[in-house]
């Protein structure tokens, strides 16, 4: 293990607020300096340098798509903020209600095109190969989002489609950070692949473990009001799991509570908990969870390398399963 | 001159209607579709063609990034018409207005996606160069964007500082179009130039136009209601060039009108008109438009090729300054 995690982290936060963005049109270029200073665990750029350098890619020449896919996910995240009218990201006041719409759809067009820019200064060799994998995966996280709102509105959604929506709007995005790193040095295409896999069940099974924190996580360490989900009657995998299984009783008790219309959330939070404990919903998400991880595991035990040389990306998984915000 | 204007609109209109969206998620999908069909002069990609065949590249080599020039304008439009509001494009609703605005900002983005994506077609050997060039012009075309909207809400805008702001807006695009066909083409540095040069020029005379027609042009030619700038104060070169030279009376009576509140628009309109008039606005405009299309042509005069080569693009661009909408 021949760097840390939290090494990574902090050479990214640095390289980050080093990009330089003009300082004119200052509403254009502001709010993309202010998104990027948010904050966050910048654990998809740490992907990308873990596996540049498994494969033995140097850091300089994985750096710029490292940056590039950081920049594009808070891009996307920016953007949704404004369809998602969310207030707060990261407990400040999100480009949309700091400044107005028009300013947040702008710089984040702009945002995208940055990371563009970043991701075609990776060695030229490879740049065509990881400019198509990035805007594939632009366009399914595209794709996946536009799943999530159509969700909102429908009666029924199955468990599959569920999964096939966060594959896309989440995943895919933490998979190609993975192969991205492993295309930069010049890895095989089955390591590619195995990498990429890896990354998608992670990223699945990350999602997955979002649902279960949102409504068994600890409120202090997770951050936002636990049970939100629940209030929303957001489709989550907890919920479409409930919906289901349950049958007579706790079906029709389950429906009422998601019609309620009263003031006292904590109320709902526990009625619906508690049928999800009488339906074992979290022993079927962690059980989900935790499918998803060992499938994950084995592709990074099927590359042909030592298990030492994948040592801290292990490690930095492990992290992400046994997170509690 | 081997092709004609016409022919290679028509070609382009089959291409763009034969590019291969999913069906799937048709929230996503449908509006580009949508867009891309409300049709349009398709002259940016025209350009990039003509550019294209003037230093020899096939016209097979050239079409991706034509059409990637062409869906990244329209996936300008989609966005602009969002901030702009505007219920109509070409006679027809627009995206946020026939679907919402949250489908606008998606579709939106995955236009902006699909546009990168065919830019990546060209032959591998140009691609690097094509991508940077595109790419920045796209983030040049954001800070045109944010200028117009930041001189909305400013008191004084200086004449240059209008020129500056529509050369980003609507001229680099027009640059890139042509430079772009000639970097296909394997042209030299100083050729890809003189058409980049050709095409900004060009580009701000073309904005001038639109100018000098939103108060001058026909109503049943123009396709919109003429005067909508003056209505709007909208800070173009011909208010700007007016508030420029107006002083005393003509001033006081510019100041008035512009805060008029009343219903009667028409009156507003004759009565800015009899302005520009005594201030001689119009002949500054279009005196200022002959400058940039001479500069501009100067360019296509300056390639070392013989002045037949450049026949249809001469013919282009002399529709383009003739045009009547």
């Amino acid at each position: 293990m021949s760097v840390s995690v939290e090494q990574l982290q902090k050479e990214i936060e640095s390289q980050l607020q080093q990009l330089n963005f003009p300082v004119f049109p200052a509403t254009l270029y502001d709010p993309l300096r202010y998104t990027l200073a948010l904050g966050g665990k910048r654990l998809r750029p740490a992907l990308t340098l873990l596996a540049a350098e498994i494969f033995a890619a140097s850091k300089s020449d994985a750096m710029p798509a490292a940056l590039g896919l950081e920049v594009f996910h808070n891009f996307t995240l920016l953007h949704d903020d404004i369809m998602d009218k969310a207030p707060l990201r990261r407990g400040k006041p999100t480009v949309h209600e700091k400044w107005n719409a028009n300013v947040a759809i702008l710089s984040g067009d702009a945002m995208f095109v940055k990371s563009c820019q970043l991701m075609t200064d990776v060695p030229s060799s490879v740049m065509p190969a990881v400019m198509k994998l990035f805007l594939k995966t632009a366009l399914e996280v595209c794709e996946g989002q536009q799943l999530d709102m159509d969700f909102e509105n429908r009666e029924n959604v199955s468990i599959d489609e569920y999964l096939h929506m966060i594959r896309l709007k989440t995943a895919v995005l933490v998979g190609a950070c993975l192969a991205i790193g492993a295309q930069i040095a010049n890895a095989s295409e089955s390591d590619i692949n195995h990498l990429y896999d890896f990354g998608v069940n992670l990223g699945v099974a990350f999602q997955l473990q979002d649902d279960i924190l949102d409504v068994y996580g600890d409120e202090q360490k997770f951050g936002k009001q636990v049970g939100g989900d629940i209030i929303a009657n957001k489709k989550t995998f907890l919920l479409l799991t409930a919906l289901n299984s349950a049958s007579g009783d706790s079906l029709s008790e389950l429906q009422k509570w998601m019609l309620y219309k009263g003031n006292d959330n904590q109320e709902k939070v526990n009625a619906i908990k508690s049928i999800y404990h009488q339906l074992k919903v979290r022993e079927s998400a962690e059980q989900k969870m935790d499918q998803l991880y060992s499938e994950a595991l084995s592709h990074l035990d099927a590359l042909p390398i030592k298990a030492s040389q994948t040592q801290t990306l292990r490690v930095l998984s492990a992290m992400l399963m046994a997170r509690q915000n």
